[in-house]
């Protein structure tokens, strides 16, 4: 299996199809390809939410600001998983989910001329994900990490990468009271979805337990489901990410409460009943 | 075969595939991720269009704005195929599309506690899905309406529903003349289309044969085709589904119109010769 | 394999895909279901840029603004490859990119009365599609042009297309100097990507080695990569498909140069040194 990922829109990724069709009959399947674009960040953070779900694969991720700069293409081996993607860090955080205790490895990939100076997607990250699944299909199962690792060991394009680009999400600070218990957070959002839901880096369990929180100052109910409270009221709530998010029941948090990509989020605890 | 359904957007469908995956080799075919937020009226109408073409398969779709309260998660039996999906009635139109003159049968999943309570697509339907997937794999060819009762029957996580939510699109009301021809009706717009087609609930019999029709009182031609009428211009169609849709040629039916999902729609016949 | 192209949006494709999966178990690869909508020429661009990319398979293309007209279906032989479409002359420019030397062949489909006058992706195209499959499928590998045209051949429902609508994408007018280089270019935009790069029709090599060069007589750099030029800077670069493109790095190009699908624009070799 071939996982696809990207800021590529349409009808780019089919490209890319393409040429993998040409060299595996491997399934392919699209994480997605309306990822922001250029924000290896936000990449990071939704690959590091998705690709955990899948069994042991290969997977491509392009969100790629660097193409046609000397930035390196990266291969890093996760686990029984293989990202491929340009070394810009936004590996890091899906590979270390991936990895276990273990952690993942860089490798550069040595890349011949690309055919184009713009679509790297096609012209180096597909065939370099395509070769690395004929190695693991041709080879036993590859369902362990160490298979996976015999695997990449076995190519000579593949050589240690000294220095990849590490990024890391940022860790919100916490302030907590006598008893340890955490009564205010900044944090900051690290992206907005379709539903206008904004996810901070802040951990759900954080909150966990309060039922009403201050968000930059204003008083906002914390609630399990959208449903707990009317439609169009905003609400906190952890997210299926296990992070705290700003809604709005059939509304946009991210209008509601003002905040999109990077804006800062202070929450403090307030035990106020109503 | 498993179908997947969603107003998600992207990349929470692929999660969904990634847990799929980890247990069943079997196709997956999106029908769209995109459907109208939290709206199982326009997605049962969708549905009822799209899931009629498939051959048996087990259908999953979640337009869920109830989820984490305690509405049921269902399972519905309707001839062949197999829907998987919360109760709040947006499997019975297209269960009664599929199960004939049979009519469909619901369960409830008796569900243990999902890992969130905002992503049951990840942690109720796409699991169940594929573990009815798996038995009707397991068993024979399971490609008849008794075979797949067989299927239902033999899963212990299963209990008849006893008082699933129903939905019905609703039903115009029609005027006839001494004849028994349709001379007005009060429809309804039930979905609006990417092209801006704005879709009624009027049947397309009821305007067959017309040259002409009153929409809301503005005269407006009925055309088999887009083309019959210059770009820009209004008209008056009978869609694929096989209902009368408020259109423009190369443009938007539902601004011209000042027409949304909701909107009252009155076709007045209009014997006129321009 | 079937690769399956549309200016539909959601969930139409997902109707074209039942009727295919009903008759073949053919792999189905989505090129892009947001085309530009009722715009031939658009499609024929990408589709030209995507398709060589595939290995032999048969192409639905659905961009068909005189869907219910009695403009016909058409089956393209085009190398080892067979495309499906409306005849409006959206399948010329990638049939000829794919059947090379030979050049396509185009045959009108003996179509019976489709179901809807409006979805002949669902009605016709996908139907005829999946009917060459199965005979592609069934005879001998048919992966060479000879084998796809014997297939062809013996499906009685093609008869050979006397007078195909054909599309030539525009070509650009090139003034040169006395040494034969070009020193301005009169193009025009042929597409606008999701990024906002305003795709001309002007060949890549007409700027190749050009440091500077005037856009509707703004003086703009010619740079291998957008990195090359500040964050929200434009820059004119060869794009992955050969094409000169508009670009603004970080940005839009099509806001930055005032350009849309079909603007004039005129390239004037300048030598400046800045």
């Amino acid at each position: 299996m071939i996982t696809l990922a990207s800021d590529f829109g349409s009808p780019y990724p089919a490209a890319m199809k393409g040429v993998i069709r040409r060299h595996t009959s491997a399934e392919m399947i699209d994480v997605a390809h309306d990822l922001p674009r250029g924000d290896p960040r936000s990449a990071a953070f939704w690959l590091r939410f998705v690709l955990p779900e899948f069994p042991p694969a290969v997977h491509c991720a392009v969100v790629d600001p660097g193409v046609g700069t000397d930035r390196d293409a990266l291969v890093v081996h996760a686990g029984s998983h293989v990202l491929v993607a340009p070394d810009n860090g936004l590996t890091m955080p899906p590979a270390r989910a991936l990895a276990g205790e273990e952690g993942p490895e860089a490798f550069v990939v040595d890349v011949e001329d690309p055919a184009s100076a713009t679509f790297h997607g096609r012209d180096v990250f597909a065939p370099t994900a395509t070769r690395i699944r004929a190695v693991l299909d041709g080879g036993p199962d590859a369902t362990t990490p160490a298979d996976v690792a015999d695997a990449l060991a076995a190519m000579d394009d593949l050589s240690p990468a000294a220095d990849p680009v590490d990024l890391t999400l940022p860790e919100p600070s916490v302030e907590r009271d006598g008893d340890g218990d955490a009564v205010a957070v900044d944090g900051e959002v690290l992206v907005v979805d379709r539903f206008g839901n904004a996810v901070t880096n802040v951990p759900g369990e954080l909150i966990r337990g309060r039922e009403w929180i201050r968000v930059n100052g204003e008083l906002t109910p914390v609630a399990e489901t959208f449903g707990a409270v009317d439609s169009g009221d905003r609400l906190v709530t952890v997210g299926s990410h296990g992070y705290v998010e700003c809604d709005v029941n059939d509304g946009r948090g991210d209008g509601a409460f003002d905040l999109r990509p990077g804006s800062e989020v202070r929450l403090v605890a307030d035990n106020v009943s109503l």
